[in-house]
């Protein structure tokens, strides 16, 4: 020791360590074991097997989404009697939010002029010119009060006459599915996703599919599961809804494109995932989707006419989910490092319940130790009892 | 020893564990007590009850917004004079996005003709001919020169002739907000969540909520708390934008929805938040919100006639962002683990400082060392003293 | 220790530690300092100073994102033959998903009628009336088969008669991209971000910037790097596109805008760095962007008319990632905590290789252990040899 300190060198070649003591206790042995067992299981079962904990994961994604509807629809309007994609996919640009419309209210050729307000306004009902503030806008209204009570167009109740685009919209009759050719429609996606931190991009498209298949295939798991087309009808069906009762009150549906590719694998492998959720509930209240739109015309006097058209149909929304997985050598430090604290932590469990298993043999024991410290101390001066004990 | 060695099959049952030594020593026991309080009180406060390192957070969340304004304006244009949703929002199918019109220039009837630039295009103005170069289009301008110079209708400056949409925009009078009545109009936001790794769907619309509740609620965090309905004022001033100012020149505003569920919990507790926030700075430079649109019709000659509008007004946002929270064993094993790592830090230090305190007694601690060594070597050969000193 | 017993608080200074043994091997020795020094490299240099592992990352950002798009470019329709951004702009409304119409095939005065089938679509070309299903929709038609075969006009082939939006669409001739100007067009981004749980805002419009500026500086990394104004054909070049092909056949363009804000140094610092990436693969099958809108008008019978176009051009998308990263005193320890469990790793390895290295000393240290034991244990009752061996 005197020597070590006489040459301050030589102490960084001093290999530090614990002393340690070996017990052949079979119970706590084996429980020592067991926990290892336990841990070790936990550790490559778990952590590296089930959860690839040696893998950091990344979840930035750029991504682009081009969708575009097909299909011909035959429809009953003022307007034209057949609706293509022109007409019923809103908006017109294919990015990943679409709507596709399946059913429709038209109110056409409104102007702006005088009429009785919508019963189905909320106090838009009246038995008396009093009951109309002139100039009031009741709010989810169509127009602006003109202060006169007025009998609805064939039917017996009173509404506030309004100013405004007139006449006002008729409340849907339970009509059935106006455009019952969507559910043949189809709807061909094309995602784009780019891992820019591993260079990596990819495509749902195989590059060995030919201009004519993807004309003609339909998406199908089994036997095309890289078409990229797919029909309306079993979008809306794999998301849980029947196609009749959405495609008259609308709905939203959510196209899941997944990617998990791993790195430490081929790449090659990391292929998308599709699947269809219904993003909305099943209560009336909250269900359905609908929205109202306006085409503007003006007549040869220069007035200004509309047609207004409340659509319900689906809304498709791509989303696009992607996970680069990869070897991270901090992760897996983390994993191992917390693992064997953990096997610390079961040492030390161990060390406790040796030392109850003994107590019956304390007295033993203690002699033991008793015996190993009188040798200790047996050169020791008086004052040092104190302050160790070992 | 010997005996074990002899069957390898007991060495599993051998449990080794280290010596440990008991020092007496108050101040170091004492600061290795408050050492253990601090990282207990740091492991339980938190990382356990204000971290919740315990769970594993996940923040994919599948999300579908739809949204509706509802409303009345008086305006003053040659299209119409009087707006409804159909024409004061943009798009109009109602997403997350949506732009809500409070204040717009229009600039009617335009032809394609020739007529002098507006004086407000950055090196419009000219002396003479041959300052426009004929054929040149310059940047932010509205047509092709035509290469004369000509004098502005109603205006003393010269500017290049172009040929284009005709008249031109005027430059924005400092007017007074043209829809006054947007600051009562309604915002329906419909927010509906899923979180497919746990299966559970939300919607921020209570399932009690009937029909009618909904088209007359206005949210309230008091009083209507689950009102889905919120009147755009509100929404403006809670952002911290003053109405008046903004409706004139236009802002982005985010309406921030945000679902933390804790699934270790009742989900049933788990509540949309709403919050929103001005998504613009107060510089004037990058400030306001505007675009432009045009509508175009035909004359019964032929020739295509548009109304430009060029429109201010709230860029609603809808961002939704949720997590969800549940126990996971990894990370509280991560976090346990290197607690007690931590632990053993403070072990370490407690260990340095022990042996620095009793430098002054070390000449005696020295001794006891060395009267230690001398009994466990006293036995020994003498060669291997150099090997081993403990 | 057993005055101790007779005092439980007296325990609570006790400090117990392990017993440290020191060897003075010095290849075991320098092992475990080089050991030590990996570690602490590892520690210091790839855990804090690259992968800063103090710090914590957010990437939750709110953003909001407004685009201009300026330029005039002339065309040839039956229209209008100059295009402003109001014609060849869609969306309208400048938000970060916005399309630029580079190339178009226009096909005008549409009316639903009677015409041979366009022989692009599959299937459509037939010899005789009874290869024509009478009202059948095919997939990717143009309208509803009458049953009858016709030739096309000014084509040889025959196709089945259809009744819809007449004439129908002609294949694209592989024209050049009309819309040359293009390049020239100039795309104004502002971005507006913020980091709520750090209430830091940030836009990457520089404040100082006047309007003028603004509206006459043009996007340079060296010379502009805070000019929100870029030139299309730049960006498309930066992309890795050749500008003519795309314009020609439709691309998507993703414009990455890049915060990490490190929120332990002076957030002034933080900017944003833009990046253009191309977003579709080279593979014909899978390249382009297109998609078709019509406009529609009325003539004086009454009738109605459109005007179909199948545009190419540029989508634009503006993806705006953020990271705040934060010192974080969890993170930290849990680095610091597996690392020195790794150092604990070490310091086990060195244990297991100085047991082996004193093997062939193993008779000497075996005979060390037994001269310790046996004096531990010389004063020990018969019976408690077998349960500890030290």
């Amino acid at each position: 020791m005197a020597r070590r300190c006489s040459n301050p060198l030589l102490y960084l070649f001093n290999y530090t360590t614990v002393r340690y003591v070996v017990t052949q206790n079979k119970i706590v042995g084996l429980l020592y074991r067991f926990f290892q067992l336990i841990i070790m299981c936990y550790l490559i079962g778990w952590v590296f097997v089930t959860k690839k904990g040696y893998q950091v994961v990344d979840d930035t994604i750029e991504s682009s989404v081009v969708t575009k509807v097909k299909g011909i629809a035959r429809v009953n309007t003022t307007f034209s009697d057949l609706w293509g994609p022109e007409e019923y996919v809103i908006p017109d640009h294919g990015g990943k939010f679409l709507f596709v419309v399946t059913n429709f209210i038209e109110t056409p050729n409104q102007t702006l002029t005088t009429c009785p307000e919508s019963p189905s306004v909320p106090f838009s009902t009246c038995t008396h010119d009093d009951n109309c503030t002139e100039g009031e806008a009741v709010r989810a209204g169509n127009g602006i009060k003109t202060g006169t009570c007025r009998k609805t167009d064939g039917n017996e109740t009173n509404t506030c006459e309004i100013y405004g685009w007139c006449p006002t919209e008729k409340p849907r009759r339970e009509a059935a599915t106006m455009l019952r050719e969507a559910e043949n429609f189809t709807v061909y996606i094309r995602n784009f996703i780019k891992f820019s931190q591993f260079n990596l991009s990819k495509t749902n498209i195989l590059k060995e599919g030919y201009p004519s298949y993807i004309k003609t295939c339909l998406h199908d798991e089994i036997h095309h599961p890289y078409c990229p087309v797919f029909r309306l009808g079993d979008i809306v069906s794999k998301a849980g809804y029947r196609f009749e009762e959405v495609a008259a009150k609308g709905g939203s549906i959510g196209i899941v494109i997944k990617w998990s590719c791993d790195f430490d694998m081929d790449t090659s492998d990391c292929h998308p995932q599709y699947s269809f959720m219904s993003m909305g509930s099943s209560t009336p209240v909250t269900a359905g989707y609908n929205f109202r739109f306006a085409r503007y015309s003006s007549d040869a006097a220069g007035r200004t006419h509309r047609n207004l058209y409340k659509v319900y149909g689906f809304q498709l929304n791509v989303m696009v989910f992607g996970t680069a997985s990869q070897f991270s050598i901090i992760h897996t430090i983390i994993n191992v490092a917390s693992v064997l604290t953990l096997m610390a932590v079961g040492s030390y469990i161990c060390d406790v319940i040796l030392l109850f298993m003994v107590k019956k043999k304390y007295a033993k024991f203690e002699s033991l130790i008793k015996a190993d410290k009188e040798i200790a101390l047996q050169k020791m001066p008086d004052h040092s009892k104190r302050k160790f004990s070992h």
